[in-house]
């Protein structure tokens, strides 16, 4: 007799949810996200090219460097456009014949090493899919601190809505961005390092421990989460202002 | 000759930033906050005093269970209002005299089981301290996850602009929030727990590997911080919204 | 007008789950439990009684020693009756007019060290609050491992449907118990031990690194859960029966 | 004189116990499972053929990508049936003339992400050679959770008597699952995600600490122990039944 | 039908093993170990009286330091001679009438820090309990290296069998010893220490990983196992030579 | 036969090494340092006094609380003098009748928040105890980073030869100095924080991972060896000095 | 002046020293051990010639698989004679000429699973490279414990004077070992496994938190020390009846 | 309104700053460091030759092995002069024309074991470009500690202003040498090693815990931070004692 009633209450819960795909219609603020690692060039491909079918952008993380430019070439010839992030095999696809959407929002994007810059361009990509810009400055470590100030004060000037701040080693730029702005921070820090804290360890906890109150963290290399969360804000904030001034 | 450049630059530095309160002048939308942990409740009284004279509203996180009626005493006499946190011995005082100030942000708090709700109440001290006023929802686990909808609809409802979730043990419920809205969601993973992952750190492994794309995550039991970062963007979207109409 | 979508959205889910507890519906087959740490003597006695409205039978886990008199007598003066765990301050309180349930299921539990027991008693509690009855050896460590034999051998005979073992230091009775017998074993790492792999991290690696297929593990000192879902094994196994013999 | 004792007892232990296999005569309901990492095909299918000459279903796990089919092809070549695991090297062989075997027991088996699935294979593959079906379902993840309850509803009202859960990334399907039905609910973390928690961790240490009480856990990646403890507590369920008909 | 083969084959196992505590018969050498830890001081020394009616020496370990003299005091009563360890809680009770035993063994133990020597001393105690004379040298750590050469000179002209090092903070000291001697080096890391690798965790790894080939380690703080397992090897070479002299 | 010669060799070791304490004749620029922890006041106070007797400085760390006042007394009752560390439980002794004694060396030390002072305080003692001059700034870290200009500006102008940073939480302090000076930096992490990378863990990984090439580093909360080691440096180089001019 | 004090005190130390080799004279049992990994074969061979000219043997572990025979046929054309360890890379090289050494030593090899016999091999090797025979029994895991009793009644009935015990996995086989004897057993972890306790530290911990007083342990996967340490009892126990019976 | 103050702050900062690169102005005695890993042997080319033209020295660390010959020869075809460390892959690169500066500083170099040999050649290598001349003694582990005497011995004549002490396994050198001399010494943990405690973690555990007080210690393989260090304090000394001449 327990199952009846299990059924039951499954039953009522299945039918209505049944036709919903929530997190298309909730959510759908953020494109389409394919991990390349462990997939052949082959089956990115076609995962892409059906993906479009639906989306206007989608995001291919991880791609194998040596498949880098077949799956770009393969993508191109039906007519899609292509780019890839800088020191990164993460690509941003759209359909060729769509008009380059933009929602107004507007983000900053911060790396500290030049390796660290493969996850910041992570970000950038996504959030272009959304329809947000992105000002970034790349090496800005704090090795070489002073480089900072003109970064930050170009961002604030172009009224950023957020600022992503990626670092590895002991990532501690982003808690000195997240001390000197009042715009929200977010810090995702990378697995650039060696020895005792390496694989991003030691940055994580250091942005975890922030003592400047009020910085977000992702998990380590994590730029797509942090790139689409800021552009969640810079969106809503510019949607916001659009709303209201019609 | 080495040294005399070194205090030369140094110097210039020193010129220029030394008038300068750079988080007071850029970050004034947090308030102060107290660490009361490690400190007498002489001592704690004597520095909320002393910070209500330049703020309106000091936080102070973490008192000794024993100390709370005589520090919330002490500085009622001296006719400031103190509110204390649900289940927590986190305080927000604020000067008698001064209208509450509204920025007009909203945001939701979520907590998952009620071990958490001291959290959320930290969370939720800091928000209001910001001007901002919080729907909370405590007791709303994975567990009993039917409860969970209800809360969310009202939330999205009320158009808060940020959600913050509180959660300990596996802390699954921030992941599950993230998936099915699309307003910022910030967790904050808690210490409760036992065994294999205690002290918060299933949960905040689990917060850091959401499947759920763009959850952003503050330390173990960072209740204040989360807080903060959720009003940071309530608070700067109504000033958005004002300023535009206006 | 993203908002209006999901409002929309969570309220067809929620209509449809308001009225409805999943868990209790579902499964019903494990009673409330409480747990003590970090409540009063007061408190847990409050909500012993209310849960004791709808539930013949609630278990408190982990209360404080020196309270455990004062919340047995106070249960026991309103006429429930009290069951303490041996050597451990879990106890199972029951309504004092209903009859004893019994679900026909039967299951084994065994515990490597004296200081184990706690840990299995909880196992015990909750199975018998499930009406499962439960064959108990204690005290049957590797370290006399001929004291298992017998053990085994009367629970085989007796028919058990599942046997949960517990196990601090090295945990490596559940192995063994694993690799003798041909029903469900349920392993339970205790947080006794020192040095390296003390706090039960040892024992539950142990139990998870089994060369023996097929042992389920809970997490350190989680007899409660072991308990219930070793009942769960057993009572359905009987209601089985039970339905097909009728 | 210590020696003689010693050889004395171990004698009598010994003599008694020396023409006995234990675990072949008490555990004969769990195939012989291959270990295929770290062996030459030549070796794996040697292995095979002679452990199908007592066995009528030996599982492989982990064979090498590039040897999968060549072990397969010298398999079938000696007139046995293979089956390979979806997305995964894990192969299931048995003797080409024995007719399959049906133990009358039924489970369900639930994937979160498509990398999950080599995993859940494992789980499927073990089962099925213990004469079990199961019923199963990937890709249900908590990113898209209403595609679950359709999946549970299938999978009570065929009367399975476990579940096996298998995730990677913060694992929180198991607890979700757990949460909502009264069978038997097995987990089994994967080492599917990057960061902090990465390799399992997040997931292992997520299950371990569900607050749904009575989720029973695997290692990580340990599909073939769950897939076999789930099977063993289904055909149990069936021969009892069988038993009692007859 | 499975359940009558299991039933059977453990009885046959039962049945010749019943009669037989293989650990009293196999490994008399050593005595009986009671864990104080967690046990009252009536309940320490009933289990005490107990254990000396059979074995003529008995060790007690991690008592609490205030119900030392309390025990000491009853054992004494009973007529029973009590020893304790310097700067430690460990106690060795024998029967007062009995002459105590000597086995001719003869091991060495060293110490680094004055915080180590309680585990020393437990170590020196269980030997002590099985005969073997011991020749201690404690504070001999390599900040003062220079003590440990008149150590080691006088430990292999009185020709010990086996040496235990006893040493936390870095532990060094076992891999210096071991790589001066050519008799068997013990080495027992304590829990001594602060900061990365506190709690005996740096010593441990540190003896684990030394270059000098054959240095054998107990865990943390076990001066009891380093103790026995040292007087075992000492306790047969005695035994051996006296068996042939005879 | 081999016992014979182990035993000349290490007397040929002993011989030479008997009269010659190493580390008295080699490393006497570092004081005596006592571990309060764990000592009676009283064992304190006479080790202490017996130290005083050949040295004219002692260093006692870590005291209980409870037991400061009364150890400050019965030593200053003898006529020596004594110092207590601000914010901390670690005393600096000198007999009463020996002048301060200088070295000449300088060093600064700076902390990052107030709880770091006490480990801060233990630097300074111990360099003060070895002759040499600390110019110290408490409370000026990274969240309130202009008041770190002036301070270094202060110590590169006042010649110090080595600067030692203490910082908890992220511990980022440390880095931000190394990158800006060009005297010698140690970092001391300290164990102020919670969650993850609590207990230090995370200001040491950060320190330890500093992208500012040429951070040496202490382990947590060792404020004495760091203390001791930048007033070696500057000892040195004063010492130097002193001995070119004459 | 203190250069001069250290210069003379080490110049006491280094001419005593100077034309010592401690190692060499006190520890000459154990035989050259060279580490394979990391060298080319060519060197390999070099060394190892280079060695056999002042030792009759020389172990090298670790050899990269694809070297083996290129190393074994240059020392044999060398006219050595050289043995490989089963399913190991590690071997044992002798000069051709001198007759094979055998000290009267025995000791008793286990290993668990066919994965830990490589790390077994090894020490079987140095064993025997140090003139002590060894009895070995492979595979005899805890899944099978019933084949574990004959093999220790060999062992007993040898008189085998240390046991090695070699597992992987969970480890529990040492502890089953140790609990059964009452000669030394030494345990030796592998780092055989997978998911949580991985690469030996389930086995590793499994062995220290022993229950079975007296189970001394080395590092994961150390053969080699392992097997010295076992051969320095047995031929310490064989040299000191040879030296009684003259 | 708050961005104006926000960009204003920023822009006094900006202003002051922007022309000013700290590091290059402040820290000039370390040399440029460029990380090899993960760099085309065309970048680190281009990348060398580019940074010469500033520099008179650079040092390039962690070259892969197979581009090593490919980048030295192709800097000297520039007539650069090249030197690769022993068994390392790190080069320092010169130019041709600059006679090498001599500082007069001096540091001791000593590593453990042949494999700890690279990092120690890094520090050199550093050392070297900072005009620092360095006396080192490889090889030179506590498993054959009288090697040591001489080594130090000699460093201590030469008067040498460092020590820098390279360590893999358990890295207890470091803290024997600490303990003999009175010259700053500074510790690098190498990832020499296996199991527990393997990847360098039981030498930095082991530096950092050393009981000898003031031992400095770098992170894991991290050669050029503390080479660059001791040759700070090195050169420190010498610049000081030259000024004073003068």
């Amino acid at each position: 007799m327990q199952k009846e009633i299990s059924i039951h209450s499954i039953e009522q819960v299945g039918q209505n949810l049944a036709n919903l795909d929530l997190k298309r219609e909730l959510r759908r603020g953020i494109p389409e996200v394919v991990l390349g690692e462990g997939k052949t060039s082959r089956d990115i491909v076609k995962i892409v090219l059906s993906a479009l079918k639906m989306n206007s952008a989608v995001v291919v993380s991880r791609i194998r460097r040596e498949d880098l430019s077949t799956i770009c070439r393969a993508l191109k010839r039906r007519r899609n456009r292509v780019e890839i992030g800088k020191n990164s095999t993460t690509i941003l696809a759209r359909t060729g014949f769509v008009k380059k959407r933009s929602s107004g929002g507007k983000i900053g994007i911060i790396s500290a090493g030049t390796s660290d810059m493969a996850v910041a361009e992570e970000a950038r990509l996504i959030a272009e899919a959304m329809g947000c810009s992105a000002i970034v400055r790349y090496d800005v470590g704090i090795a070489g601190i002073h480089r900072l100030f003109p970064a930050l004060k170009e961002m604030i000037a172009a009224s950023v809505d957020a600022i992503v701040v990626v670092a590895g080693m002991e990532g501690a730029l982003a808690s000195v961005v997240s001390a000197m702005v009042n715009v929200p921070v977010v810090g995702v820090p990378t697995s650039v390092g060696y020895g005792f804290g390496s694989a991003g360890l030691a940055a994580l906890s250091c942005m975890l421990q922030s003592c400047a109150i009020g910085l977000a963290v992702f998990n380590i290399d994590n730029g797509i989460g942090a790139g689409a969360f800021a552009a969640l804000i810079a969106n809503r904030m510019a949607s916001n202002s659009n709303k209201i001034k019609i």
